[in-house]
């Protein structure tokens, strides 16, 4: 099939007006879930999505929902992502998803193409869980992982509850979650890691998305002084945390090069310089894109954290603090991503999404997939962030590609 | 030389009595420098003093001075040690120096023996530094370290300043300090540590007094996610630090069965989960007995931090918090204590105090040694520090004796 392609200065040209809402020094971007900037960033896709001649519904979370018709009434194929960002985030961590799915829109305008099925571009409330913790809120309510009456009640850090801020910026909608079901549903997405870059290649096909386990472990030894307790007779709990954090990269390539373990938080009490602690805490987050491997990382681990402790005459307790289990994307959405690839000619990795997405809860409810483009230096959440213009043209001709594809099977 | 003993009942129940004043739950003791239970306990030891016949002074940051005359007036052999506790602290830390040099001069009394030197019993202000972070402050007043002053201007964690406070409590004394001269210095004290309790021995001899280096090491590294970052493509600041901290016992015993390595404060920035952290911040506190020691083990850990950082591509900065040279203990109060406790018969241990004592500064200005006795479990620094009155006394015995000895001399 001969194809047009995405215009690469009008796609940069949305990523840039869509920036300038939230902005913040250093040319990031601070649009929190729910806030004024959110609001105005909402009401300019809102406004673009009706200037495409899409039909715009919100549902009662405030995900957007704009639908091009196809020839037929059938489920709609899905382009999706999220216009919320962290507080110190970048111009693309989901904005170009959901941006690049109205230029794929605005080519079919241009180019007059019909599909047999409609195509819809949405935006979810509240993915990144930075203001309101409940990570990909919008997506969990669409697939009915979490009821309306939750989300209203969940509580941010600013205070704020979500049903209040919804109402406040008017994005409070009338239609009920996940009544209009996807028959596929696309995610183009900044790799936010290092991975095709280091490859010198231009598309990642996502052939699954990491599960996460999140522990903490609370190491509980015996306090002392530190001057006059020898070493051979400490109960030292963060000589324990510290043995089991220093060996996290041995024990992940154990597991295989797809395992990551990371320690994001440690800390010691009493906390003194002086004194031998009583206590250490630590968190690790543990990922794999299979379930297996990452039950299997998780056994390792605790069994060592259980054997590290017992060697000085510390005990450990762990709790766990979330889990998702790894997904795999539907595998005629990952074909057609690849045919899409190669039709084009762009050099492709077929690879592990490390972060999480709105596309892993999708795929509870419709067959789901997602396309990465290279992260310049594997950087994300940071104003730093950066992607080409050449590459987020590149990543939205795939995703073009795909939707015509998956709109006319 | 035939002499009497210890009274070990009135000893206790000095050590009792003192307890009174500030006493908390679970049978420990507040007595935070220059508070109203400072004042209480100082009030309490001031009116016993007087009690005994003591000619009692007051110098300008109120170390307390109660001195029995000698046959000649020479310079005097002075007991001391410190009133003040830590906030959860025991009886004996401090106290059982102070008390047992009481009972040294009431067992003199009864058994009307008069020496050739004065003796001299001092409580010294603020050993502890829990109120006002300047650790053995009052020592380091008598002894010019630091001028009045500077010491009415400390700060304490409250925001009382010390001036104020010596004058609110009326231990503002008009003595200047140092003038009461000491012609040696003996401090009996409980050891902190299991070194006796380990060797069943009841009389610990100080041959030195820890040095001590305290470090703050800052390592800086990447920030990065903790899912699309793969492992070998990681500046992770809290690897390196855990990396340091669990090896510091081997590196301690590279150097020796007296070095000593303490983390006790560490923490990872940004400090969320999922978050590979950007700086990791972290204390040792080095101390070993002998300085050529102590600047080896100085030396090995700040090239191994650098090794450590550099090789996941992190930079490390080490700052330091302060330093204390080890102090040895003058020789000719060693033998006299050592002879003290072969006339007893009291089975001995030579060893190092790695717990700093106002001993350590005294030594600047005058001959000065310690004497320990045996705490149960090396507890200190809580409401569970106990040496039981068999050790008190023994320690008071050997005290008493050696101090008979020096003024004699």
């Amino acid at each position: 099939m001969k194809l047009p392609c995405i215009n690469k200065e009008r796609l940069w040209g949305l990523v840039q007006k869509l920036a300038e809402k939230g902005a913040i020094a250093g040319g990031g971007v601070c649009r929190l879930a729910l806030s004024d900037a959110d609001k105005e960033g909402r009401d300019l896709v809102v406004g673009w999505m009706r200037g495409l001649g899409l039909t715009v519904r919100m549902d009662q979370v405030g995900n957007i929902m704009g639908t091009r018709p196809g020839l037929k009434d059938e489920l709609p194929v899905v382009v999706g992502s999220h216009l919320d960002t962290v507080s110190t985030g970048g111009l693309l961590d989901g904005a170009y998803g959901v941006l690049a799915g109205l230029e794929v829109v605005n080519t079919l305008n241009d180019f007059n193409i019909e599909t047999e099925r409609p195509v819809m571009v949405m935006a979810f409330t509240n993915e990144e869980g930075a203001r309101y913790t409940t990570v990909m809120m919008g997506s969990k309510a669409f697939c009915g992982e979490l009821s309306v009456e939750e989300v209203w009640a969940i509580k941010g850090l600013d205070g704020s509850r979500v049903g209040e801020e919804l109402h406040r910026i008017g994005y409070a909608g009338d239609l009920a979650c996940g009544v209009l079901r996807p028959c596929a549903y696309l995610e183009l997405h900044v790799e936010q890691g290092p991975m095709l870059e280091r490859a010198g290649l231009q598309i990642g096909i996502v052939e699954a998305i990491t599960g996460v386990t999140w522990l903490e472990i609370t190491i509980r030894g015996v306090s002392n002084h530190a001057g006059t307790t020898p070493m051979d007779a400490r109960h030292d709990p963060g000589l324990v945390a510290s043995r089991i954090v220093s060996r996290l990269p041995e024990l992940a390539s154990s597991i295989g090069p797809d395992q990551r373990l990371t320690c994001g938080r440690f800390s010691l009490a009493p906390g003194a310089v002086n004194v031998i602690p009583q206590e250490a805490v630590f968190t690790v987050d543990l990922r794999n894109g299979d379930e297996d491997a990452l039950q299997e990382a998780e056994r390792r681990l605790i069994q060592w954290i259980h054997e590290t402790a017992a060697q000085v005459g510390t005990t450990a307790s762990i709790r766990s603090m979330g889990r998702t289990p790894p997904v795999r994307c539907a595998s005629p959405l990952v074909k057609a991503i690849e045919r899409s690839a190669k039709d084009l000619g762009y050099p492709f990795l077929r690879m592990l999404s490390g972060a999480c997405h709105d596309a892993q809860i999708m795929a509870s409810v419709c067959p789901a997939a997602m396309i990465f483009i290279p992260s310049r230096g594997g950087i994300s959440h940071s104003p730093a962030e950066y992607s080409s213009p050449d590459d987020l043209q590149r990543g939205a001709n795939v995703l073009f590609r795909a939707v015509v594809q998956l709109a006319n099977e």
